[in-house]
């Protein structure tokens, strides 16, 4: 990230002095008034990249700002990627003792990584820079008054299990994040299945066919209309166009909030069913698990952990990281540079997958067990009267044949 | 903190001896009786500053309390300002690789970091002071029977995972808090969203209509005045307004506990519907859970982390950071200064993070969820007939052309 | 603790030999036969004083007994004083950045300190006698055959994260017990409030006012009972006078178990009361609410941590403590008391916090939480009528003047 | 454990050199076929001491075997005893500020700490052992290439948090599976409780005074037999032969499941009494109560915490130890002994704690709780009249002398 | 790592360096271009070993294959052992203080130690390659300028906390799965029990003995069916044969989804029995119930824990131990090797056994609970006629002998 400047010495910036060049960005919050031009903040706040200027300066934070761009664009194209259920052979997969080689093959490939890549970079080259300018120092390349960078590692031993725990803690918390969202669309399909399944069991009049029939399209329309809603970017229109017909869609499609419209529809159809009053309260407190699945969802999504929490983590790594090669130095001398690079690939690895946990859905294999869902119900209702048969015919036989009342098992 | 009383040595207090003007309120415990003419205790527990006085060493209390005051006074701004969902966006740039860096550039600006203002600059100029005094000793500045200040770090070593430890689990203490806060939300206003739509389906007499329409104003009204309950400064009859009529406004705001007197709105007209018993007790049974919401949200604001707790984090940190330059003496030198600013940055900015989301309402985006709730419940409101009429359509083609009784699916 | 005995030579026991004196404790325990005289086990097990003996060796039990019991009166005498509910202006100061100095100032005044006093005291003399005794050794004061107290550090480097662990999480499963109850006592409050919600919508026959009142009162009554159930030294008839007629009342304080008695008043007056079968369950329901706050309440107080856990933890701080002058000797020399006091301070005060939270009632602020409770439902009892009309006003309204059936919002 | 065998040089086995002696059941997985005669295995896993045998390896086995085996004898007996409730007094002596002494006095008493006998003296024995090996060697005592036993404690540095993670979650684990024990407990007393009271206050035909008597006994046996179930040694026909008839019970005793048992006579006589459907229903969720407890008390007794985390952690630990003295010799030479049984003694018992707590049933005192609870019952039973009649008389004076229809409190 | 090339340069391969036969994977990564014959990545995926080519590289590869083919194979049959419910006697050899020799000894036996024999094979060849290529520098038996492979560990220092803490959380993750997997499955079986006795007792009209007992093995087919479904491998159609008639079996086991069909049996024959409207609820609710433990076993099958977090873990562990002997050389020299293996043995298990549990059906006692539910529902059916009859003649007797109402107890 800053090693481009240190190398191009030609580069004559009206900052004179050593440091600023290495972190142009640190160099930046101290002196905001000098760097008003750079809509900065602006760039760093948006996603697209800024329109080119004949700023000098600006070029180069545009060269900066290409690799995390780049890496940038690589995360959110992988986020769209469809997860999948796991199935047993990966299980098998999953347990082999090949999965360390695995998992080290994939690393150069793994999206987690990638999005390593631009801190990483910035680190090493940071320690790269301090190693190059203690080496300078201590082969007197420079001037007698330049100091050796070099810190007692004593600060660091004492506060490095601070950071370790505040770390993990925040993965943690992505995670039960993650655990909670899991286990919220295990109700809503369960909820479904259920509803489902007793509507088809409970409404047998035949005068009533095609009302329960749309009871359960809208049944199956609801997790999906609740998918769309927690995975931006979503087309509802045609994830919902073989289950919902069209008049209907153009209702549920032009509202605001589709997955509480279907359950609109799904309230006002039960009613329309003559059904008791006892079993339509059954019914409906299944509607109310579905507003529960709704609430966490959004919650979820619209609730980040604590910002300050975040940040605190974000701050605690990189300040850390900016001074590990001073307090390396002495005991490792060049080899901060792989050292730095591993520690920073480690933990901020760790910051990674927490933040890349936090939104959960994205992570969840949805479309897949969706899809499990309307075969399990459409299963259902075809297996039905089958099943009513078999059912009936035992009945009947049990009718006649058991003169004494007891079982025949 | 207390850099202003040893850089100016004409400063001439009774108290001759060095440490008391670097540690004031240090020196006053063990001396209580002399200071008996400031009222510390209140300037400590009170937040008003207090008034000047004609007493030397009450000035330089309050300039001491100059700072704290003012970070306190900004930081109390900032708890105001209204929450915001995230939106997609916000998760996309919530990942982005460049987070690191906003993160760094907007701590300035970053609430937390300014109230660790003051700590940091009180244990900051401790440092200084003992590697000044240090220096002094063996430059032989000073007679000969001073001692250097240095210790061991060995205590400090084995010491340092408890204290790591016990940061850690304060702060999640305090996010599993802001995490109940947030699910008695989710669950209120699920809840809200379910009663709602339950009265809107269930009541469909004509007479009723007006009735009807209060019972839901009562509803949507409800998160409103538990949000005033649970934010400090909240102005209900403003945020009530458009939702109540003057004259039941007036009486929930003249009432001492407004959601509850809410509540008895909601259960009275409900009796007025006439709904069959079950029916009803379906609906009181999302009242109950109004009520336990409040219960969660009350108990929250008026239950700390047991106080002996916090206390215990504190004071644990505070005595650690004082004697963290001696420690560090041997090891850094005059590296003790950025040493101890480090780690104190750090360590009070996770015991900040932990008392600032403590409680937890507001960090949270109650106004804007409260705002989508509202037009969920009109939504569906105005949706309501429409709807039923598609329904209604399509259960009389069903009546018609399917004669043989076979889902047309 | 044991620092009297050592600075006093001519107090002349039987034993002559060094340690004893130091530890009477730990050397009471190989030797039981030899102190056979004195009731250690049951000073220590009981808490009154035992009365003066003659015996010279009993006086200076008595004398070291002298402390902690002086800690532990402060202590119980504390544990008395009734918590209050936190306010807003508390949240403001519970942020404020001077809490760190309030905290510190507090620290004299604190009972967690207070009951630290014992162990503190006698783990720094311990370190004195250790400091002393290594300092006459090696300035030959002593005979040559006295070795110096030093072992290497090494050990404990390894174990300090475990034992740290061990101290936290001790911690945590006394802070998860206070939350239990914490949340229990939510439960019970929700839970009272709206049982006295839909007793006082539901039931409005005219001609059971004065059941439905008795009524009232025993729910408001029942939770007072549980508190004094679960608080030590409460006196349930001052409580509950206001509350319960005295016919009443003397029932219940002679019953056995106060709680179920009043649930016994409470069960039986909903039976007089003419409630629909479905109505009468879902109170029905309410009072097993009640049945889970009994049982979660009695399961705190009755079963605490396991002791095993407790003790452990316990052992493991003494011996680590006891052997701790010893190992930072070589590092530290004289500096191992102000270690040793800091330490013991420390760490001590974690496992202090631990034991105080695992009986959390009398930590909570259930006075106050059953005050307003009472409030709430006296003001719900007040504002029925006022209500009812307001609504029936409305209602009414609503059948003249609305002809075209819309809402007028 | 292994100190006889060195101890005593005549003991000639056929292999020659040094260490198998002092680890012979380390000697033993190597050379199997060996020591074929040995039932190890069988000694092992069996409780019973095997009969002694002609072979002088296997007296040497037995008596290595006779302090684990009395260790273990000792542990048993006293999980027989019988846990008691916590009383206020047994808190005030908890939080005592004398109760570090008094648990430190208590260590020899202590069931934990007897059982940490044989893996301390084995592991105290090897660090005998090494430190006299090592010794010889330095006083050239032993041929030239005998080496010196010693390593860096480098690694022991690194993998000591992991270590103090492992143990402390493991026992964290059975912790969380104590807490689930007690829960399921708390519940199925407050069930028994509330289902009591339902019965005692539903059911008031005078014809069924005999059969609901029968159900309430029923119904307090339940628990009592739920706790014959889950303790192991419970003389289930004692325990219940005041609660049941004789015929009754010779019912229950001859099934196989006593608690299910129990149920069936509780469901067949609550069908005995003419009640409601709906409050039929409510009861009967009380029996769904039931079995989820006998569900959650037999998964906790039937399936422990995964046993190769039980064993990764007891295997970590021995490896650990047996090298520690080797780590540690360079740092403490002879000190090395004590250090070695220091953190022998508290890492296993961190373990033992967590193995010990694994069962939770046996560590709560079920017994006493059972004895409240049906004092409890009987109590109702015998209030229920008395409550009855004051509950009338109100009733009745409320009818005549409140003309106005308000209360009079 | 590629050190072994410059020990041997005798070994003519193809490919003249030494190390690719022992580490082909990481060799591969930086050239994928010239293995590309080698379906590397394919082998690696899939199980099933590649067939024998000419190409010797890939005969090297397939032998270095062999250990983790071989691991794996053991693995994997050994998921297939079935697990048993601990009894009691098993509990007190759990606690038993020779448990740590057992365990010990049964090391070479266990699934989960085989299973880490290659990693640990792997790490301590790099050790000792490591170690013999620093030997071979330092007696400059090799050119001068290769440099000995040595680092500070200060790095591994800091960020042993963090490795440590993540493998710990990650096995823990595990842990609360297995727990969740545990937890819905003692619902399943609470639910069945408990679903099973309610259609005993409530179903006693005579005409429907067939019915009723058909429907009773149906729900006592349903856990078979979900077992089946959640444990890869299993029998369905002779686990039910004793339990379902063939006809209904050979519909069963024919659908796609078995344990839902089966509820669709079960609801059908709900509906043939003439139950009551509420009591059809009841029991409706159960099968809600097994909807949710489908919900929850589906989707631990299904959804992993996220792959990045357990990719992180692996990826960590195995750079932490590729470096570590160049880490720990200075300080252990040849030592490294039991170092490494002994490091690489401790947290490679930690990670093993978190991968383990990950899945967590496969390590139930499933079919033993199973066994025994079906036991206990049988001898629930044989029961209730002597049930039934016991109680009723306590009940005529009640309605002889006790004229005075009172209860005879």
């Amino acid at each position: 990230m800053s090693t481009p400047t240190t190398s191009s010495p030609n580069l004559s910036l009206p900052t004179s002095h050593f440091t600023p060049p290495t972190f142009p960005f640190l160099h930046l919050s101290p002196l905001p008034s000098k760097f008003k031009k750079l809509p900065l903040t602006k760039i760093l706040s948006s996603q697209t990249p800024s329109p080119p200027s004949s700023d000098k300066a600006f070029d180069i934070v545009s060269i900066l700002l290409a690799i995390p761009n780049w890496a940038d664009k690589n995360q959110e194209r992988r986020m769209k990627t469809k997860r999948l259920l796991y199935k047993p052979e990966d299980w098998v997969q999953h347990r082999s003792s090949l999965r360390h080689i695995r998992h080290l093959l994939s690393s150069l490939n793994s999206r987690v990584v990638l999005s390593l890549v631009p801190p990483v970079i910035a680190f090493t080259s940071v320690a790269i820079v301090v190693a190059t300018y203690n080496s300078a120092v201590l082969l007197h390349w420079l001037p007698e008054f330049f100091p050796v960078l070099r810190a007692s590692s004593l600060p660091y031993q004492l506060t490095a299990p601070a950071l370790a725990l505040l770390l993990v803690f925040r993965t943690e918390a992505s995670y039960s994040r993650y655990e909670e969202g899991r286990k919220a669309w295990t109700k809503v399909i369960s909820g479904t299945n259920d509803f489902a399944r007793q509507v088809i069991s409970s409404v047998d009049l035949s005068s009533d066919v095609l009302v329960k029939n749309a009871l359960l399209q809208y049944i199956m329309a609801f997790p999906v209309a609740l998918k769309c809603h927690v995975i931006h970017g979503s087309d509802i229109a045609q994830d919902l166009q073989t289950l919902i017909e069209p008049e209907d869609l153009s209702v549920i499609v032009s509202s605001t909030h589709r997955p509480r419209c279907i359950i609109d529809f799904i309230s006002q159809t039960l009613r329309m069913l003559n059904l008791e009053e006892s079993k339509l309260n059954v019914l409906e407190s299944k509607i109310s698990c579905f507003y529960e699945g709704i609430g966490i969802c959004e919650q979820l999504i619209g609730i980040p952990i604590p910002l300050s929490y975040t940040r605190l983590t974000s701050r605690f790594l990189v300040l850390w990281h900016f001074s590990l090669p001073i307090i390396l130095w002495d005991d490792c001398n060049w080899i901060v540079v792989p050292a730095t690079f591993i520690s920073a690939a480690s933990l901020f690895c760790i910051e990674e997958v927490g933040v890349l946990i936090e939104e959960p859905f994205p992570m969840l294999p949805l479309d897949e067990l969706l899809k499990l869902l309307q075969n399990n119900i459409q299963e259902a209702m075809e297996n039905e009267l089958m099943i009513r048969q078999l059912i009936t015919k035992r009945k009947n036989r049990s009718r006649k044949p058991s003169p004494n009342g007891q079982p025949t098992t």
